[in-house]
């Protein structure tokens, strides 16, 4: 078992991972003056895989849980699954108190804080992501949200859960697209602040692709490290914390100009961030190789460098739709060298759609 | 001009109170380095008034407001609601250094604040508060939410402003009813904390009523500095804040049973404190004299004492569904004295019906 702390003053928590979690689940609720009346929120997918097992773990731990199950997919971060849920909250007489769980990915993570966030001004949240994208990326940083019909996340918040506990025995029926998915972010942490860590995955790209017990620890670990760094520094995202955004600019405009269909959200950061070696190649902050390394390693990992479907007309027009852009303005996350990246917002419209065009031929 | 800060960490603020307050606004607006595209959210009784007035101010410190005009009324303390302004807002361009401007009383404070707080994971937000109870009560605290269909303010966040402007001539348009739910508000604090204040508003009842400036400014201000006071000792209600309760649970069942028309809140909340001080002196901590001081001066500003259309078994089921209640226990805020509450959580149902049934005859 491995903790990684998140330090954030009075909202610290840890973050504990390992094969079979019950035990240390099971304590925490335990120490907690929760009242009973809880709420587990997983979708379609994961509720029957995992929801009994988790449910009896609840009520082991003294709780009388409900489980909502959400349909599985993308639409269900919605403001109306949102009040789906309030609504059975109050009915069961979750009070302010009541500790809201969520079990599955990073919908389901995502939707379920935001009502946890919400829901009589906030209430005790726990995640028990199941997918390896949730448990590197959307399970930490405290980052909430459901979409508008006209962009992903524009309504949510900053909340952090008051614990997070990474079963890995969930990878077990991760489907492989999934696997993917987590790779790319994970190659990302690499990118922005450690070069050990990328030539780890360079060196092992097979135990990692295989996600062998040793190296997924490691990955994750190493992963929530970097972004609990991050967050600590900068939990409200004022500065530092944009520089986990390297390769999203890009990311969100060909999901954006795909329909949120074609590519899940790690394959478009893989793009996306091919994307900003190039226009951070362009701009004469990173040579060729750097470029080459970063393009044999998506490889290596099966990750999409290149976007079908999109128009550069569309995608740069899409990037000032993006949350990042201030008065106008997109702030670029671009890289100095692998370990090291920087913030733009000097970068040439010319060189960001030569950019955009080296992304899709 | 008076200034009241609040004191929360990084969060503080202050509140500015005067008549006209176009300078403040302006400079404050202009020392602040928010993103020119900003909204201003009104209702429709308001927004006719003074809404001209307020965006010219804020063209004048540089800003590009749009203004959005909700339907003056409770129920558009809503999700819904809320969604049409996220639509605004997107349309229009806001982003995350937009600032948000209530101008309305607490239904428009609450919802804008909500919007604010959850439009791009919170964007800058300013309070215009332009009805005494919003100046005295959810102006001030950092409380913001929308209502469910099954119960009040069940969605929100705590969510504090950058500034609160307090321009007393708003005051001229408040209709009389207006005033006395105000008043409410403020003889509450009086009991909570100040007995010196509740004299003040024994010994110049008529002043009070007739909101003249010394008095008014003296009223506003002392409500503002008990409640910041209270407010930054406990930014999320885990404890102290609660006292702020004082005579709302008995009024937020008052206000159910009656479907939220036949009370105004301020009034409700009077008759609530008659029921909370009927309870005190049954538990033996206030004599009957505190008791008749209290009517007396609920008499005096013109406040209701007695609830009708309820009954004492709809009531005494209300308050367990009240936000405060937690495990399904009731945590009353009780009287020791005039400027003086305690917290207890055993109070006899037999007791607790008796005081209802003394609200009512």
């Amino acid at each position: 078992m491995r903790k990684v702390p998140v330090k954030l003053g009075e909202n610290s928590y840890d973050i504990l991972m390992g094969h079979g979690l019950r035990e240390e689940i099971c304590s925490f609720l335990r120490e907690r003056k929760y009242s009973r009346r809880s709420l587990l929120i997983s979708d379609s997918n994961v509720a029957p895989l995992y929801g009994e097992a988790v449910l009896k773990t609840l009520r082991e731990a003294g709780l009388e849980p409900e489980i909502y199950v959400a349909p599985a997919g993308e639409h269900s971060k919605s403001l109306a699954e949102a009040e789906k849920i309030y609504t059975r909250a109050i009915g069961f007489g979750l009070d302010r108190k009541s500790p809201i769980l969520a079990l599955g990915g990073g919908v389901v993570g995502d939707l379920a804080g935001f009502v946890a966030a919400t829901y009589m001004r906030g209430v005790p949240f726990i995640q028990l992501p199941t997918s390896l994208l949730a448990q590197v990326d959307s399970s930490v940083g405290g980052k909430v949200a459901v979409n508008h019909s006209m962009g992903k996340n524009l309504i949510g918040c900053f909340y952090q859960p008051e614990a997070v506990f990474m079963d890995l025995d969930f990878m077990a029926s991760l489907p492989k697209r999934e696997i993917h998915t987590g790779l790319g972010e994970i190659v990302k942490y690499g990118i922005i602040s450690d070069a050990d860590f990328f030539c780890f995955l360079e060196e092992n790209s097979k135990a990692v692709l295989a996600l062998e017990p040793d190296a997924l620890i490691r990955m994750i670990a190493r992963s929530c490290e970097i972004k609990a760094g991050v967050v600590a520094e900068d939990e409200k995202e004022s500065g530092l914390r944009r520089i986990l955004n390297f390769g999203h600019t890009i990311a969100h405009a060909i999901e954006r100009e795909t329909g949120y269909v074609r590519y899940n959200h790690g394959e478009a950061v893989a793009i996306g961030m091919m994307g900003a070696a190039y226009i951070s190649r362009a701009m004469g902050m990173v040579d060729e190789m750097t470029v080459e390394r970063l393009l044999h390693l998506m490889e290596l990992l099966h990750l999409p460098v290149k976007a079908e479907g999109c128009t550069v007309e569309k995608m740069y027009h899409a990037i000032f739709h993006d949350k990042k852009t201030v008065n106008g303005k997109v702030n670029w996350v671009l890289m100095e060298s692998i370990g090291k990246v920087a913030l733009r917002s000097d970068v040439p419209e010319e060189i960001v759609k030569r950019a955009m065009q080296e992304c899709m031929d």
